[in-house]
């Protein structure tokens, strides 16, 4: 935690080349390596990277760094993205009624885990308000009904950016949110779908589940994009069920599956692990 | 394997005294029982059992069973299924090109784990034909293209029925059966699909899963009914996977698993410990 | 949550006629069976049993049981317990520093998934007071020093006996309970070790599977026994790590096992579905 | 497999600079990279990293690549070992009754899943002669005794020796194999053990889980040392198992995992992606 880094995610066409390049520039500006890893798509000719190192010893501040650089990705065509990551990034939970993603979420926030600052929670339920006070966040009730679900999300967005929030979380946010809305927090809005996708899409999953016999159940967090639970898969978990299992005991056992699979998801992602090309993901590890 | 043994299979409306009812009938005719389970889908109303005792001083001969079961039977509305396992079972394999379940059945099958006969592996494909022989197993070629299918189908049937076979497992069997030919086997044609059904059904689900980006993948054993990848499942399994693998390593991945699933569906059915209803199955344990 | 449903569990010596004598019985008292299995330890010639019924229509109260079942007892050698469980258990909650698998039972106590009362969490530190008093329980920080050690047991014991504690869950509480204070509570502590127990035994187990180069890790929860790490396992579960997780990554990796792993295990003891017998359990599902 | 790859493993203490100069060098010398990736141990200060890259370009030959490479290398103190790969590595079986392995490995090898070539399987028991040679594998039986173990050993050495056997697998082989002899061999005999290590290490593991009562059981490839059941793990897994399983079920379910664990471990020496340091493995995937 003490260490400072700064972090680099790199997509480009497959070159020979490309590691030497970007390791020698980091190397060159007196930047130690923690971390660095690749990944080639063959399939789609793509080259992807993340690089990590010490800020201590480097040379370049993060408002120097994209002059320095730039020569570098223009030859070889790369998009890249800087994290220099001097403040916190600053998280929204969005829920409805179901609590236990929200409390694991709160809890790990408060032992410090999550590196990230949570300046509110908001809800189109009042269910969870005491739950959410209590473990020190703020809340906001934004109820919705089919006439003013254009107007509710408006007055999400306005509060969303007047908190400058960085990375929003539906913690089993039971409101499907607008191309409009999403396109403000591009691969920055994270899912909880409550089935192992691309299985039991949609509602009711544990209720497909059970109609379908199947003798695994799983979870998906996901990047929220506007086709409903399609969008870019970030972690995924499963746990063994049997005839013995009612649908009421599939909820139980997917709650434990959601919230650590939400949990993994949002840590990926706040610890800058995840790099989206395509519909897909690489999650860094 | 010294213990001879009988089971019991009943299923009927959810009713109190079943329990005591049936223990107690296999208890009065001297049968010392080595496993007892039931299960209740209460939204069904379902009661099903599954009950398995040790002939030795058993006082009913499987002739004499049915007389002496029918009043407890009607009295209950019982479907009921006695297996008393004098002569073990016959099963055939049909396969195509890819090798990997059948040399796993072959090698248990000359090892005697699954108490069954395997008098003949058919294929469509000339392929396997020398690693069947070479373990041991009589291998029948019976080419198909799309104009010969109803005949190559027919003289499928035939000789299946001339070899009194039980049970058919489609161990990577690329061909679609009709539903005429499933009427003669049902719910005992065990198929093994490459995916966790019901994500990717269809084919190649492996591509289908790298296209999607799926961080798990996973392969499903389930009795084949005249709705493709439809059946009941009987046995699932699945296996991590990341950006790291390619379509070519889960395939890889994906054989390991879909032999073993297979091998286990395989083993509780040959055990009589599927039981079927609607369209899911309680696999008793 | 609304049917009143009572629990048997039940020991004895395997003979014929068990199953259908205590089914019988049930039936005959006008009990609707929810749940019935059953379970033979062959080696130990030992049949142990689990039954819940409706307590709607059944004829005989919680302090008319005993009289009526004690002939079949008597005849069958049983050693048996009923649950008929009109007052939520009382579940006291025993940590140090470590504040995951706190905030997680504390959390489902607060979404009334455990169906227990906590009347306080006790600790040998005082870190986690804030947490605990937010979250609605009481705190008592009982400190110890090793010239204190017997004095804050002691102290523990009252008090715990004062708040008529049925249950004692040591949700990382790094210090050792002596035999006398565990014989108050036999089976009625549970422990989370973050090992897969047998493995790692002891302190530090993370460092020591870091430096055995484990490819998977574990948490077991058990009941705590005079002998530490010894006691009857509960339940069990492991996560896949690699060479890339650092001793830091095992631990993060591992909460979530321990909280999800003992929370399973404490779900379980207070639905009355776990039977101890010699050192072992049968966990009822 | 139609494309030829070269591979290089490297470990060295950690410094700056090491990926960009190694990259560098394969780049210059018209190396194509397929597969790049590096672990460092902070603990240890050190640097490990495996390269594969298209051979078909590159400008040095096996023979020609030390003498070039060695500047770089002394630079940075490494110990490497280029794997260039012409002649698939020849691979030994030992057995002693148990087929479920050795089944698995020589069905991978006749169907060209292995890369390796099998001169020879070996055992100190007849019983699987027919087996190895009904999948055109040459066996060689050498009984043992207490008074011939050690002329026993000295005739295996020979026959592998004479056979030039790069790599031994232990396929369930009981027999302890000396430290003279495991000398031959360093890094490239691997063990399964059928136990999740260092749990249950010794004999009848399974006998021993079942004693324990844990939920779920494992199994470990390891390289084989002096020190039995201690050397550095390769691959583990495990599977869930209850008290509803027999010691003989743990051993049904073991040995699937048994034949899984070992042939992952023996793909991923066999394709140069295991490097060993101190008594651990990086397993590059």
């Amino acid at each position: 935690m003490s260490r400072k880094t700064a972090t680099l995610l790199i997509s480009c066409p497959d070159r020979t080349g490309i590691v030497a390049a970007v390791s020698e520039f980091v190397h060159r500006h007196g930047g130690n390596l923690v971390h660095s890893d690749q990944h080639t798509d063959r399939t789609a000719g793509l080259f992807l990277q993340r690089l990590e190192w010490e800020q201590e010893r480097f040379a370049l501040s993060a408002a120097e760094f994209p002059a320095a650089f730039q020569p570098l990705a223009t030859r070889f065509e790369m998009t890249w993205e800087l994290r220099a990551a001097e403040q916190p990034p600053r998280m929204a939970i969005l829920v409805s009624k179901h609590g236990h993603c929200l409390y694991d979420l709160l809890a790990r926030h408060r032992m410090a885990q999550l590196g990230a600052e949570i300046p509110l929670v908001v809800s189109n339920h009042p269910d969870l308000e005491s739950a959410t006070r209590d473990l020190g966040v703020d809340f906001l009730h934004l109820p919705v009904s089919p006439a003013t679900k254009s107007q509710q999300e408006a007055a999400l967005l306005e509060r969303l950016q007047a908190e400058r929030v960085d990375v929003i979380v539906l913690a089993r946010y039971m409101q499907v949110l607008s191309a409009g809305f999403l396109s403000h927090w591009q691969h920055r809005v994270i899912n909880i779908h409550h089935s192992f996708l691309p299985a039991f899409a949609g509602a009711r999953p544990y209720h497909q589940a059970h109609e379908r016999g199947v003798k695994i159940i799983g979870a998906t967090a996901h990047y929220a994009t506007q086709d409903l639970d399609e969008g870019p898969i970030i972690a995924q978990d499963v746990v063994r069920v049997s005839h013995r299992d009612s649908v009421r005991d599939l909820v139980a056992k997917g709650r434990d599956l959601e919230k650590i699979v939400l949990a993994r998801a949002v840590s990926d992602h706040l610890a800058d692990r995840v790099l989206v090309y395509g519909n897909k993901t690489v999650v860094f590890d």
